[in-house]
Order: C-alpha cells, then structure tokens, then sequence
C-alpha cells in the first residue's frame, strides 16, 4: 500500500509562495506514527473564499461546518485539515469536535472560529481524538511558513502513494497572479477513507460572489469529471481561498474580461489535482480519457463519460488492453442519454471502432490493441444529438483494486 | 473460465413438464463448438405473453422484435433463443436476421413470424450468422419435448458456469397449475456478452392483460433487485408465457383475488432464478443479501440497496470478509436518497455496528467478522423515513472477476 503508482510523476512540482498563505504540517498522531496528519493554513485579513462540498446525505460534521461558514459569506482566515480520521458518523461529539478545532486554531491564528475552515480525512466511524489535534496546533502555529506546500500536501494524504500539488501563474489587469492547490485522494479509500480534498489558494482580488461560479465552474471540469470507482465521500470538500493581496483593483464578477487569465489558470491547476488523483488510483496502472461528443449538453456528455469511466466491465477491459468496444455500446446505451443508435461512433486512441452504430468495416484493431498497451489510454464517443462535449478521466480495474481493498482485513 | 462456481447449486432442479409447452436444444454452431447454443420452444395456440426488456438506448435488434410483438398484444406461439452471438450493434442487418429467424421458425410451427419471440446473447458488435442458425432450426423441431427443461437452460448459457433452472406449484380454483422458468446471466459478460435472459412459463388461463402487471411487479423483486457488476445489457429479457392448458376459467386481472397462488409460485420462480444468477456472478465467492428498511417507498429501499450492492468498496470488502460498516456510510449518503443521518442503523448479519448514524457501542465486532467468514452475507440498513422495504442481492468483488474480465484477451 506504500508503493508509488507507476503512473506517478516524476515530483513534487515547485510552488511558489502566495502572498497572504503560510502553511505548516506536523503530527498530531491521529491515527498513523512517524508521519505528518495535520496541517494549518493561516490566511490573510480579507481573505475571500468559495468552495463546492459533497452532497452526501451521511456528510461529515466538518463538511457541515463548512457549509454553514460558506453561507454566512464571510471571509476566510484560518484552515486545519487532519488526516486519519474522518470525523464522519460521529454525531453530536463529531459536530463539538469541529467547533473545539475551530475555537483553538482561531485562538492561535487571532480571528473567530468562524474564520476557521475545517476538513477531515481518514477512518468512518470512529469519534476524533480532537484533544491530541489541538494540543498540536501551537507547535505548527510556530512554524508557519510561505513554502511548506511539499509538506502541505503530504499532511493531507490518507493512501495516496504521493502527494499533489499545482500551480499557474496568471495575470489580471496587467498584474501577475499565482494560483496554487493541492489536492489528496486515491479512491474512497482502503480503510474505510473519506475521499477527496483540495485547496486551492491565490493572491488575486476577487469577491466571494465572484470566486463562488469560478470553483462550481472548474470543479464541474475537473473533480467531478473524474472517478476511480464512482463511490463519492462523506468528506468531499474543494476550498479556493483568494488573499486579495495582488494589486489590481478588485473584482466582484466572474464574468469580468480582466478573469480571462486567471480562470484558464485555476482550470488548469485543478484540472492537474484532479488528474494526479486518477493517476494515484487504487492499483491503477493506466490514464484513461473519455471524451463525448454530440450530446444535447455539456453535462449530458459528461454524465455518458461518467458512465463509461464507472464502468467495472470497461475498466477491466482496459486493464486487460482489449479493444473491446461492444462493452462501450452496452454501456452508452444504459447511462440514461437518449440517442439515435444509428448514430454513434466510437473511437479507441485514433482507430475508430464503431459508425453508424455498428463496426466499422475499416477498424485498425492491431493499431488499437496498440494503443491500449500504452499507459494513457483515450476513448471518444460521439452520439450525433447536439453540440456538447466533455472529457472525464478514469483509471483501469486491476488485482491491485482488490488487493488495496479486499485483501486488508481492519 | 469453465470452472464451476463455489456457490453452484448442487444440481439442476427436476422441472416437470408444462402442458402447451414443448422444447428443443441445438447446435447451430454461431460461436461455440461441441455445445448447443439454440433453443426453440413451441407454445400451443391462444398462449397469451407479457414482458419487460431493457430500456437501453442501445438495445439489440431482437429487443427491438419483441417489444414491437408485445405491443401488438397477440399471442405467442413460438420463441427462438441464441446464445454466442448478441445481434447487437448490428444495424438493419441485425434486424433483418431476427425477421428471418422469426419467419423459419413459423414455417415449422405453423404460425405467423409476428408470433414467434427472439433473443440473442453473446459477442456484441459482430453480425450474427443466420443462416446457419436458421439451417438448424427444422432438426430442433423435429425432437421437441416436454421435458427438455436442462438441455433448454444450458442452449441459452454463456459465460454462465452452470444452467439455471426454477419450478413452482401452485393452485387457481381448485386447479393445479405449473410454474417453470429458465434463466441465464452471470455478468454483463465476458467476453462482451449480453447478460440476463429469462423465460417463464405456466399452463395457467391468463390474459395478456393479467400477466403484465404480473411480470412488471415479479421482476422488480427479482431480476431489478439483483446486480453484478451495475452493467445491464443491450439484450436482457424477460418473457411469461401462459399456454392457457389449465381447466380453469379465464382470469383477467391481475388483482383477481384467485391469483393469490399462483401470484407466490410466480414471485418464487423469478426470485429464485435471480438468485441464481447472482451466484453465478464472475468470480463471486459469497452471496449477499441486502435488506433496506425505513424508506419512504419500496422504490426508494431498492435504490438505496442497489448502490451498496453496486459498490466496488462494499464488495471488496465483503470479499476481504471486513465487517468495514463505514463504507456502507458513505454509499446510502450518496445514493440520492434524502434521510436523517441521525436515524441510520447499519447490522452486518444480526450485529447492528451502528445506530442513531453513529458506532453502536455494544457491536460485537468479531461476531460479525464470523458472519462474514460464511458464503451468505446478510447486510440491513434502516434508515428511519417511512415503511418502505426491499431486498437485492449481490456478490463480492474479488481476484476471479478481474481475472474473467481484465486477463482474458480477444
């Protein structure tokens, strides 16, 4: 379970500082010795913030805490996310462990403990030790510093294999800005893990009104364009904190011109986070992209894509590098898209497999074979019903899935 | 790929004759050698028939066939089953061999082809070789009996490793009547199979009209509770056919109250035959039953069911014998299903781990471990919103559905 993934990169990238973040990490021995599980941010004065948090009915106290303080509106100060422990399924004792994590942070960092987001990563169902959680924060509240963004990103890993991090640079306004994220989650996660976390910080100026499209916009794009194995968290969460440091004038709508920039900037970076998190999946040992064209919509392609990439029977033909795309007509016909079987086409890498809803008699099968030998593998679909397109990405089902989460006995 | 299942029923159960119904098995050699992969059966006139079929956007051409004959309301007088090769994706084609199919077999039995039902089950993509199925078709008719009940359940297998067969007695009026059924299913199967065919039939005096909220309400117990792998097909079927042969009077509505029996007998045959498949299920080493309770209709308690049994993380660790409640959480949170969280109480066999949505304290934790060590799982949620009720059926997730699926190569 400690292994790197073959298809994790090379490093940690460089990330630059972000005027108004400071970070720090260090062991509050939740659940894992000898190893960094807790991290805190503390964010300049007028920080503004958005962020999307999953919709699940059995959500962690920390995920209801945050949704509260994302509805008050206000800004952002302070940010403590542990790992190990998801805090989920734990009740009234759950709800007053956030709020305690909270108060101490604030204490430290000198704002409300409504200025404070909190996350949760780990174990379902067992109560958080919060008091070894806030016994640590002083020492990190010591230690905070512009550059600890490696030891950010390995705070926050439950079993990722590696941590991950991102980072653009941009400019509004002819002045330059820096967005910067880090993100952890490699399937919903062996033991009983709460999934994804990301956080994405930049200097940039922007409203709260602002900021909140730009995250559901990107997030739709990115995190929710991925699965390892379709099963979301009780933990989902994805802050973008903005410090307003950047010296442009501020900017109050995310439809502005002057945003061009920075929102391909934040697309890019998440889309990054979100791709280092499939690369990481549970015994992945290939990237796969889905593209849908000729939907009635962007999200009626990306639900197809969904489909596909959710898909135990397609994943392991991938796994098993075989072309074997009836699996895909059975699938695209039972996502619950509406389209004129006549109509479909399916490619496999540039080889296409399938038009007119049947095979296609000049299907390169060898070429595709060869394709599918590859670490990155692409599919593209099109249904001929209308203009929208999207990509989604996924890993292929391997021993190493059932290895990760059968043969562990808690 | 041959071996047996370790949950294979002992043997395949003793399926007396039904009168009106005669069978035949064959070879027709479409894709199999040394095995028979076609089924014709004869139904005496004034049968009446009801169904469901897959509601894929990619159904074959056979569905295609029968949804037009059941819709048409006539009776059935004949029905033609292949296995091998699915007709799937095959275009005009495709549709034109069904017709063919339908009009060979009607020249033997006497009847019109809009009388005869057809399904395919195989390769999907590839044209399905008619005329060497139709070439076969007069030597079936020739030996069809009463009593070739195992031949007929082992012509429609693919990858199924054993035949799969149901009877049930029951009685209306006074009179004895005769429930048999045949199945087959074990995956949305490799290598590209379609999965679920199911043939019913009784000598029971039905109407058309009688037997369709029958078989809709049957099959939403059974075949709609069980899963896999998620993966429904391009081909699934599920035809009832009612030769009439009983000497009692004509019923007409489903809600007679002289169905009472035969309504059980039906419910029995369709429950047990679903069961079967799921054990068949690729790679399945237990069987698991899930019960949710407390939802606000029976609808909304198999939904919640299904996304447990459709979870990759509960199978696995239902495979890895891990009494891991908190994956169980996270899934019925992201179901789509709204309820209290504070409400939720989780038994792994009869061990509730949680209740009021958090760890009971009294879980005895290593009995469940025990339960869990068994070939039958029983897993029950309740969570707390209304008095709706259901129970699916699924496998665990191990080592064998990768290797049928991923390690096979075509």
């Amino acid at each position: 379970m400690t292994a790197i993934s073959p298809l994790a990169p090379a490093r940690f990238p460089d990330l630059p500082p972000v005027p108004g973040v400071r970070l720090a990490a260090g062991e509050a021995r939740l659940r894992y010795k000898g190893r960094p599980d807790l991290l805190l941010a503390a964010l300049a004065p007028e920080t503004a913030v958005a962020g999307t948090l999953t919709r699940s009915h059995t959500a962690a106290p920390p995920v209801h805490w945050c949704r509260a303080l994302l509805g008050e509106g206000k800004g952002a100060r302070g940010l403590v996310v542990n790992a190990g422990n998801a805090n989920a399924a734990t009740g009234e004792q759950g709800h007053a462990a956030v709020r305690q994590t909270a108060e101490a942070a604030a204490a430290l960092v000198g704002c409300g403990a409504d200025e404070v987001y909190v996350s949760s990563t780990g174990v379902i169902g067992e109560q958080l030790p919060v008091d070894r959680l806030t016994a640590a924060l002083p020492g990190l509240h010591d230690r905070l510093s512009e550059s600890a963004w490696p030891e950010a990103a390995a705070a926050i890993m439950t079993t990722d294999t590696y941590p991950k991090g991102a980072t653009a640079a941009a400019e509004i306004d002819g002045v330059p800005v820096v967005v910067n994220g880090i993100a952890k989650g490699s399937g919903m996660i062996a033991p009983n893990m709460g999934t994804m976390l990301a956080y994405v910080f930049t200097d940039a100026n922007l409203s709260a009104a602002a900021l909140r499209p730009l995250v559901r916009r990107g997030v739709n794009r990115s995190f929710n364009a991925i699965t390892v194995d379709g099963d979301t968290s009780t933990n989902d969460t994805c802050l973008l904190f903005a410090t307003g440091a950047a010296r442009h004038r501020r900017i109050g709508r995310a439809g502005d011109s002057r945003l061009e920039s920075f929102r391909a900037a934040l697309e890019a970076v998440l889309t990054d986070l979100a791709r280092q998190i499939v690369r990481d999946g549970e015994g992945a040992a290939k990237l796969v992209a889905i593209t849908v064209r000729g939907a009635a919509s962007e999200a009626a392609a990306r639900k197809l894509g969904l489909a596909i990439a959710n898909s135990p029977l397609v994943k392991t033909a991938i796994a098993g590098e075989d072309p074997n795309w009836g699996r895909i007509v059975a699938v695209v016909g039972r996502a619950g898209v509406a389209f004129d079987q006549a109509r479909l086409s399916i490619w496999l890498g540039a080889d296409r497999a399938a038009a007119n809803g049947v095979a296609d008699p000049a299907f390169d099968e060898p070429a595709a074979a060869r394709h599918m030998k590859g670490q990155e593998v692409e599919i593209a679909v099109e249904i001929g019903s209308g203009p929208g397109a999207a990509t989604v990405w996924t890993c292929d089902l391997t021993h190493g899935y059932i290895e990760i989460n059968a043969d562990y006995r808690s």
